[in-house]
C-alpha cells in the first residue's frame, strides 16, 4: 500500500482529489453552489437587490471598531447581547413572546442546520424533506452522515399533508424539514400543515421537526413560530441574509424550546461566532425598521413579475418569498442560457422545466421581463401550451 | 411512543435536553469551554494581551465598512483575496512558496479541522492524536461520527517517533493529528518526528496527516510547513487567533497541496466565510509586522514565566508556545483555586498535577508570578518535590 502511495506522492503529473484518502461517497462529486457570473443583473441567489442604507453602513462601521479593539480576546461564546436582539425582534414582529434562550445563532442557517443535523441526526438516523426543496438540506444530511430520505410533493409543488405523513410513517426519521415558503418553489406552508407533520413525527419516533422559514418576512401569511409553544421537538431556523439584505454577514439563527438551544451547545464549535459577526448583525438589527421597508418594496415587485409572466402565458408558481419559480420549458437550461445572453442571472435548480428569477431593483425585474418576453417568441423555449399542464 | 412524548411536551415541569431526541451519546454531556469568569488578569485561554494597535483598529473600520456597502451580496465563495494574502504571510515567514491553491480559509481552525474530518475522516472512520493534546481534535472527531483513538506520549510529554508510529500502524487510523507546538503542554516537534509519523501513515493505509501548528509563530524552531512539498497528504493548519491577536476573529485556514484544498470544498458550508471576516482579516494581514512584534514581546515573557517558574521549584515543560505548562501538584484543581483567588486565572486542563499559563503583559504575569510564589508555601499545593517527579 505504501509504495502505491508513495509513487503517487513523488510520480509527475497532477495529483487530484481522487488520489487522496478521501470519503468514498465524496468521490467524483464537485462543490455545491450556484455559477458566480460577471453580468448586469444578478437574479439567481435570492440576495436582496438594496445595499444597507448609509446610517446603517456607518452604525456597523462603529459597532465593528469598537469590537475591533478587543479582537484579541475571545468573542461571547454564547453571543447573549446578539440572541436577545434576535429574540426581540422576533417577539415583534410575530406577537409571540420570544426569549434569548430559546434562541441560538450561527454562521449562516447552513450551520444552524449542520448543528442540528448533528445533534439529532448523524450516522445511523435519516432526516426527510419533501423535493423539490433547499438542497442544502439534504447536502448537510449527508455532509453529517445522515440518510437523506425524499419525501413527495404535490405536481404543482403543495405539500399533500397526508402524503407527507404517510412518508414519515413509512420511513421514521429522526428530522423532517419543512420549508415555508419552499424553496425554490416559492409557496408557504399554514400552521395545520405543520402541525400534521408534527403529529406524525412525534408518532413515529419521536423526531425533530425544523420549520425552515428563510424567506417568511416576504410571506403572504403569518410565520409559524408560535407552534413552538409547549412543543419542544419544534423548531424555526431564520436567516438575515434576506429580509435584512445581508447575505455577506453569514448570520442564521433558530427559535426552540430553550432544551434545544441548550442541546446544539454540545456539537457547536467552541467561539463560532466572530466578535465581528456579532457587532455586524447587531447593528443591523438597530435598523430593522428601516430594512423592513424594503421588504415592502420586494413583496410587491414580486406580485409584478408573478402577475406579468403570467399574463406572458408562463405556468409560474404562487410565491411567499423574494422569488418566482416559473416555466414550463422544453429545455429549461436552454432558456437559462438565452436569458444570460440578455444579461440576466437567473437559477436552473434542476427542476425540469422551471426555471427561478430573484425579486430585483424595479430595474434589474424590467430588464428580466424584457428578456422573457423574448423568450415567448422563441419556439421551443417559450411556455409549453397549457394543455400540457397537469402532465 | 407519541402518547409519552406528547405527556412529556405538555406536562408540567421543565423539560432538558434528554427529554429530546438527541443523538444517544450526547446524552448527559456538556459543552466544550472554559469557564468564562470576569477577573482581573485573565491568562486561561491563550490569547494574546495586546490589543490591536489603534492604526489597525481603523483599517479594519474602513474596510467593514466598504464591505458593509455590498452586505446584501453574498461573499467570495472562494475567499480568493484573503487566501492570496495568507499564502504570501506563509511564504515571507516560512520561506517555502505558498500559493492561493494550497490554502484554505474557514471560521476558526476549529472550522478547517471539522472540514478535513468531514472530508477524510466520519462515520466508518477513525483519528488519533497523541494525548494530552489539543482536547478540540478529539471532539471535533467524534462531533463527525469518527471513531477517536487516544495515542501515547512520554511522562515528559515529548512525542515518541518509534511508539506514535507504532501506534499508527496497530490502528491504521484515516486522520492522524500531530501538534506543533503541543497545546496544553507547550513544546514543538522537529521534521524528523512528522516525517517518521508521515511514513507510517502511509505505510498503514494511506491517511491525512494535519500537523496542528496554531502556536508557531511562537516557537524556537522553524514552521513544519516545507514539508507539504511532494506529500499530498499531509496539512499544516494554522490560525490568526494567537499570533495576529485576534481570537475574536475566528479565522483559521490550512496549507497544502492543491488538491486537499479542492477536496475540502466538497464538504464545506457554502459562503461560510462572512464578508466582515474577510474584511477584518484582510485588514490585519496588511499590519503583520507590528503583530509579530507583539509575538517576539511574548516569546520573552514566556521564557521568562519558564524560568521564573522553575527557580521557585515547579517543574516546568520546556515551551515553544505562548503558554507553559507547570506543576506538580497533589491536587492541580485546588491550586488552580488558589491562584483564581489573587485574581489570576490559569486553565486546569484535566492534565494530572499540571496546569497551564498564558504568557501575558509583564504586569499580568507579574501578578501570576506572586500568586505562584504563594503557592509555592502552601503545603499540599506547592510544587511536589523532585523525588516523585518520575512517578
Amino acid at each position: 500500500m505504501t509504495g502505491t502511495t508513495t509513487a503517487r506522492a513523488t510520480a509527475p503529473g497532477p495529483v487530484g482529489i481522487d488520489d487522496l484518502p478521501v470519503r468514498e461517497e465524496l468521490r467524483g462529486k464537485s462543490p455545491y453552489g450556484a455559477p458566480q457570473l460577471d453580468v448586469p443583473v444578478r437574479l439567481n441567489t435570492n440576495e436582496n437587490p438594496y445595499p444597507l442604507p448609509d446610517a446603517l453602513v456607518d452604525r456597523i462601521a462603529e459597532r465593528v471598531r469598537e469590537a475591533a479593539r478587543h479582537l484579541n480576546r475571545y468573542p461571547d461564546r454564547d453571543a447573549v447581547a446578539l440572541r436577545t436582539e434576535l429574540a426581540r425582534y422576533l417577539t415583534r414582529t410575530t406577537g409571540h413572546p420570544v426569549a434569548a434562550g430559546n434562541v441560538w445563532a450561527a454562521n449562516g442557517s447552513n450551520e444552524v442546520l449542520q448543528q442540528l443535523l448533528q445533534t439529532f441526526a448523524g450516522p445511523g438516523r435519516s432526516a426527510i424533506g419533501f423535493e423539490p426543496s433547499y438542497s442544502m438540506h439534504s447536502l448537510i444530511s449527508r455532509g453529517t452522515g445522515t440518510e437523506w430520505i425524499s419525501g413527495p410533493r404535490n405536481e404543482d409543488f403543495t405539500l399533500d399533508p397526508a402524503a407527507a405523513a404517510e412518508a414519515i410513517a413509512r420511513h421514521r426519521p429522526h428530522v423532517v424539514f419543512v420549508t415555508s415558503p419552499n424553496n425554490p418553489t416559492g409557496t408557504a406552508v399554514g400552521a395545520d400543515t405543520v402541525l400534521a407533520l408534527y403529529e406524525a413525527a412525534q408518532a413515529a419516533r419521536p423526531s425533530l421537526v425544523v420549520v425552515d422559514e428563510a424567506y417568511v418576512e416576504f410571506s403572504h401569511g403569518d410565520s409559524l413560530l408560535p407552534l413552538i409553544e409547549g412543543r419542544p421537538n419544534l423548531v424555526v431556523s431564520r436567516t438575515m441574509s434576506k429580509a435584512f439584505g445581508a447575505a455577506g454577514l453569514r448570520l442564521g439563527y433558530l427559535a426552540a424550546h430553550p432544551a434545544v438551544v441548550d442541546a446544539v451547545q454540545l456539537v457547536r464549535l467552541p467561539y463560532h461566532l466572530s466578535a465581528v459577526t456579532q457587532a455586524t448583525a447587531l447593528a443591523a438589527l438597530e435598523h430593522t425598521d428601516t430594512l423592513l421597508g424594503y421588504v415592502d418594496r420586494l413583496k410587491s415587485e414580486r406580485d409584478r413579475l408573478v402577475g406579468e409572466l403570467t399574463a406572458m402565458g408562463f405556468e409560474v408558481t404562487a410565491s411567499d418569498a423574494n422569488f418566482v419559480q416559473f416555466g414550463r420549458f422544453d429545455d429549461a437550461h436552454a432558456a437559462w442560457r438565452r436569458i444570460l445572453e440578455r444579461g440576466v442571472l437567473v437559477r436552473d435548480n434542476g427542476v425540469p422545466g422551471r426555471l427561478r428569477v430573484t425579486a430585483g431593483t424595479p430595474e434589474e425585474n424590467d430588464a428580466f421581463l424584457d428578456a422573457a418576453r423574448e423568450l415567448t417568441s422563441y419556439v421551443g423555449n417559450g411556455p409549453t401550451p397549457p394543455k400540457e399542464q397537469s402532465a
